[in-house]
């Protein structure tokens, strides 16, 4: 509890070597509103004089992240010291009572967490518009979407974005199912195992804005499951990140030339001005694999850790902080990339050389000319390799020949329309057969949008709210601690009554 | 579609390098299902003649899992051979219409997940069942709790294990988001871009129960952070489990003595029969580490995977199967070994040698003689100095020590009642005094095991229904499938004038 | 040691749980072996009675892997009970003195691995010779290479192999330096401290063709750090592999069209013939995955361990064999492939189009026309500016275009040759001005290759020399073996004389 | 090359978030050096001009790396800007002939990296150092062990420090295994192909103090497996210390006894002066598990990369210089520690309570009244089960004991003297009997410690030899250098008539 003279029986090297004030300074905001809430409480709860609170609550008003000891061990001793130091032993000895490094470590993570993850979100969102809006100027263009990356059909290009809007909806989600469990108490918890004092656990929860106390005191000190369970999400969206960015390195190659990326976003050489390295692309994608790391030190750092506390906690923090920080990094860089992409697709020629209508022309055999399915398949198994034999593609595809390899491949005769094949090997003709629900289509497509816009807005709306509740419990706890930090006289008397009779 | 001569053409060694098939066995049941509700809504849709479908659903309904062909390349080629062989290749053919391997294996792993979910979240209800269990025989077993390995502070053994229920209960919660997002259906993306059929992929999803669509078409064929998501909450709570693990293991050992491990959970020698080598818990410990092995595998292997499908995919799912078995095993273990743990733990003698009410005299001193905080904490300070200097432990104090120190320190007389000073040395004293929500004297442990067996029967209840639900649905499926199944002529004709008039 | 009733006394599932025995059946063969040579050391040593021993190798010389009870615990105890049912108690439990499962199972593993390892090697060089082979072809192939995914400079292909070649020869060093520290014997550590007995543990560890004891005995049966080593090293050769994979896959879309893959490695549709999923290679891609999942597991299983011998320990083996499998499969199948690539590059226009030659006209300019190297970078920068502007190529500059364009950006007059343009523009001449050590053109790569056929017949050379001493000390483990399990009079008598007076 | 106006062209927010500048600082001297070696080279090779030469020389003798430009986009540019301000366009622009980033920042990482492998080994050296001075004075000091955290067997003190030493030297082989893959020059290799001037590698690679040129040159700019090797080995040596660290926070804790930390390496509290927290250990443990995430990210960064250069690899270096960092600290605090560790065993009462010398009663048995193995154990069986009955220990046994137990097991008639049963149940005697190869018996470690204190010193020369080596080159370079820059009017004529006729 008091560290006193502590730190001067520990050697300067070991001292360095545990320290945590470095990666913890991020922790000094909550760390003062801790022990705002904290005093507050003890002064309700008569647990400590009223005058004496009110003492401590003047030094704790004048304190800021900024001017606390950097050379401190933590965060915890360098307020501890500020506070001794304005108030002298005998009153700022009581910021201690009813309290523990312990559980004031794991409250101060946790509403540092709150932020992170709210800023998150807030990224997401704006990703997620972002994607929104380049996908409404992309209705109807089309691209190539591939498997195994070899061509396979046409999409309009913001069904592909749909796509990448859709992962994010998901990582929201997890994100915030994630905040609903950063978002409790463990504060009174103590060292382990509570207090003998008459604390109100509840109180400091609704003063820090938590939504409930996270209850079994050993659970609250000694449980780091939240971030591990933060790192597992934000290493989920950046991989799905990853992937959105492996897809344009790739698309952006000029053997592939999908897109194009901005020239503000690549790097060229003065000598090859034609030449764009996606770097920021390829950041992005190795930046996925540090959140992988990130997570593996943390949950391979609890794994086997007993019960409680032990200080391998300390060492979980700072990976966490560099994992939000790079996540949102990566999702602020998409949100100015996305819509300065350039779509340049040649898709006709890549579509014809690909073939990618043959599907479709067996099934508008068995849609049109009522085919059945296997036969039909048959027949356009016989076209395209005779077009392949000849060097051709599948516009080259014309009724003759249709009507010559039916009969010699099945032994039909039959007859087909120019512009039915027309419309198997036309890309875009193609993607607006795709009709169904989720489908590519610019019509299914102009319909989903609308519908995601709406949910966009509502999601938003819904943030903002978390973040509004959280902001107004962080006012209401200022305004307590004003207002009680110059009521010394009308209250303390009566307190005093009562406890030093 | 139709991989008629495919096999035939790839060397027998790489189809056995990338043949799924030994580790998609489990898949077969779904797959199945996925057909039979493909081909009713294709019937329903007449996007294929309603007699096709007909037999189509007769040779389904005598296909089961264990009569499909274990060489087949993968399980979905297994069943398509098996119908085709049944109905001959112009009606077994249209199994195939509008559908892919790629949205049918998306589904398939997500319906058989779904049934594993079910499965987790049901031993991990058994075991929280039997930590409540456990804990009500031990709301007065008082044991001390350690922090950094270091004796802290007494706790009851109840209180203890409703430390490990409670994070349990957020595994519970994380297995429960996480099927939410399996819970979607894909089908009808087909190979990514849906299909120019009439599909109807409500219909299909009601059919196999999923509670919506996975909408966007790339997103559901080219999707796997359902794997991730549910890899990494596997993992969490084998790593909650290992902790658990580590303190039995720790407490077991002689020299600690707080548990005895029950004789049919150890291995011993013929020669040593007091040793009892905790191995299951060693392997419970260990096999953690191989969730966080198959977690790293997966999210490696999505890291940086272009869209949609690729078979990259098809390495993940052993990952996954082979994590949810581990966990079940490991869950089922200690739901039957914590009933059976003997509490043995000499906590008196523990307590007095770690100074344990150390804290709680200062505390003590505060409440009952209105010492200043500071000044008590000085005064107990020198008081376990001079114990430990004559070799000796808390529960030696005297009145008259505390009396002489409290002088010599802090110059003030202080007259301390025997009863007092017991009180503090007396680690099941102390226990009583934490009577803080969330803390674990027996009062509030007995009040919080109430409301536990309360919340967890709501919870129990509802994953049955979850499970129901899902059950009843199954049955729904088959129920329509008979029915069509038999219902050739009064349909038929109706259908037929429509489509091959 | 003995462990007789043990089982019995444990309950069944508890012993299914901790049971190893599916996973070291691949050990029935060293652990036969390490009794054989135990047994031999201990006559020698007169530890026990000659006859004693001649009945137990004996008993040993009948038993092979594939007649131990596959249902035992593990592989020891199937092996003691088979000795056991063969000899009686009395003697048969003479197999166990100085000896304990500890030591038993580390020796086992390093057996097992030793031979892995070998495989492995022979695997590597395989595909070395593979990748020699196929280079001899393509010496003056030349494709384009990439930085960034973007065109960047053109090579032979025979290049681009030997830089995969060169990568597997630092793979084949690493599993080099792991083997000889895994080719060390624990044997004679017994459970930990060695034992009372005067075994000599020079001799097992020869008999068993270790190169020397692993002398410690607490790292003898303590330390796993072998199985990490080889398990990274493991990990890193299937990363290699993972990026000519990853190569091939890209440059075999058709969008790149640099490779084409053989049919017989790659699955296609009926309906689509033209179609080459690169399945095998998206296999060996997410294996790699597999392989760095595998280490993870074994390495945080590890960490933090007690020191000595912990049941965490059996459950590392399994990843290491599914490891060492999963990277045979596919060394093999590349080996296999890489003969059966066709390159198929189209390089004159992707390198005209990527302006590849770029800074090699201004290297030309530098080298031939003596312009300072700033000045001609100037030069060449406006003339690509230039041609881009209109749409055209690198092998369109002319001598007048680069007169005009050094006039006007830097003032400069000069007349350059239409054959000193041509070879700047001309890939295939490019590629053959790189003629410095280690460079890809023709004249070098073919003298590199000389040497590397050279150096691969060396290498080979040594690890069957390995491989030899191996079987060299295996059949004379057998030799000994066998003579004193016929040897019983002449040397018993002398023995019990000593012994048994 | 030349990126002039590059900078200017790429968003303020992109280029921060691309630059590795923060993070190649460390990079600095090398980069440095490695373009003083490429002029002296140039100039030798007549590729630029001697007097060019010479004031590019002159230029970079004055560079430093803390006057480089620290907001510049990375290292090379900063140095390439310093450089071009010195001497002007058309001489600075000879800096880059035949040199690129690529093949400048693989060198550079190596040679970086070379110096932190030098750093660590004599770091493990250092803490091998510190275990034998501790081991000297630990010869004698009975611990027991343990085996599942069960007690097994005493051992030395001694014993167990030199398993540590063992496990330490083989992550030294591995370092300089490392090392010599590490040591080979890729500069040369430009871009990726080499060039087209006649540069000289070997010279290049010579004066940089490379054992070698790192030949194939997509290889050299395209590999990083040397940092997956030496991250897999720096992680690995962690783990080993973080065995150790647990195995000290376990025997630290009161309750097993058997090690007291030193005050100075462990934090207490002021009202418990008697607890002391190995926070100091714990960090360490817990930082093995940071290496093992950076291994994690940079080995999933570098799967499935394509070949040759990619932005990736830029992100790769932090992690390998905090890994470095952090193996360092712990093994420099542990070097501290171990000599202050207090040994307090307690071990005669533990391992009467332990029965540890069970085994060894067997043992005697059988050595010295010629019992047969079986039934040895048979009889201490029974004994120990009667003492555990009867709530005695292992010294409680008795020659009457065991007469009656014999008889009453196995019928045997035996009379043991009361000094055989001492020797088995006093720890020390029994630590004496273990005089096998590799034992923990004093006479045993006595022997091992004078050899290994004579290895350690050869392994330690060799080390420095390595350091020397590598410290006489760099001079070497200083020296040409320094030659070559005040030596104009001689040799700059001749170049000039060759080379500017």
């Amino acid at each position: 509890m008091l560290h006193g003279g502590r730190l001067g029986d520990v050697r300067d090297d070991v001292a360095a070597f545990t320290s945590s004030r470095k990666n913890d300074l991020c922790l000094s905001d909550s760390v003062i509103s801790i022990n705002k809430a904290h005093v507050v409480m003890l002064m309700e709860q008569k647990i400590i004089p009223w005058q004496d609170g009110v003492k401590l609550l003047k030094a704790l008003l004048t304190q800021s992240a900024s001017n606390l000891d950097p050379h401190a061990e933590d965060v915890h001793m360098a307020l501890e010291e500020s506070v001794l130091a304005k108030t002298g032993p005998e009153i700022g000895g009581n910021l201690h009572v009813a309290k523990s490094r312990n559980d004031q470590v794991a409250t101060a993570i946790r509403m540092r967490l709150r932020q992170e993850l709210q800023i998150i979100m807030f990224e997401i969102l704006k990703m997620q518009e972002s994607l929104l809006v380049t996908a409404e100027k992309h209705v109807d263009t089309v691209i190539l979407a591939y498997t195994h990356l070899q061509p396979a059909q046409p999409v309009t290009f913001a069904h592909y974005l749909l796509s990448h809007f859709d992962a994010l909806d998901r990582d929201l989600q997890r994100m915030r199912d994630a905040y609903s469990r950063v978002n409790l108490c463990p504060l009174g918890a103590c060292a382990l195992a509570t207090t003998s004092f008459p604390i109100n656990r509840s109180r400091t929860a609704e003063l820090l804005g938590f939504s409930d106390v996270l209850e079994n005191s050993i659970d609250a000190v000694g449980s780091r499951d939240f971030i591990v369970e933060t790192l597992a999400n934000l290493a989920l969206n950046a991989v799905n990140l990853s992937r959105l960015a492996e897809d344009l390195i790739v698309w952006s190659s000029p053997d592939f030339g999908t897109i194009e990326l901005p020239d503000e976003f690549t790097s060229t050489s003065s000598i090859m001005p034609q030449k764009k390295n996606p770097e920021v692309l390829e950041v992005i994608r190795a930046r996925a694999s540090y959140i992988i790391g990130d997570y593996v030190a943390v949950i391979a750092a609890l794994k086997s850790l007993p019960s409680t506390y032990n200080l391998d906690f300390q060492e979980m923090t700072p990976k966490l902080w560099a994992a939000t920080n790079n996540l949102c990094a990566s999702l602020n860089i998409f949100t100015k990339l996305i819509p300065n992409l350039k779509v340049s697709g040649n898709v006709e020629h890549k579509a014809a050389v690909g073939f990618v209508g043959a599907t479709e022309l067996a099934n508008m055999l068995v849609r049109k000319y009522h085919i059945a399915f296997r036969t039909a398949h048959k027949i356009t198994g016989s076209i395209v390799k005779e077009l392949v034999a000849s060097k051709k593609t599948l516009p080259d595809t014309t009724p003759q020949l249709i009507e010559k390899l039916a009969y010699e491949s099945v032994g039909l005769k039959l007859t087909v329309k120019t512009e039915d094949i027309g419309e198997c090997s036309n890309p875009r003709k193609l993607v607006e057969t795709y009709q169904v629900k989720g489908g590519p289509s610019p019509v299914i497509v102009k319909n989903t949008l609308a519908k995601k816009v709406e949910a966009l807005q509502l999601l938003k709306d819904e943030i903002i709210k978390i973040k509004e509740t959280y902001e107004n419990r962080a006012k209401q706890l200022n305004d307590v601690v004003e207002t009680y930090s110059i009521s010394e006289l009308s209250v303390e008397n009566d307190f005093n009554k009562k406890v030093r009779k």
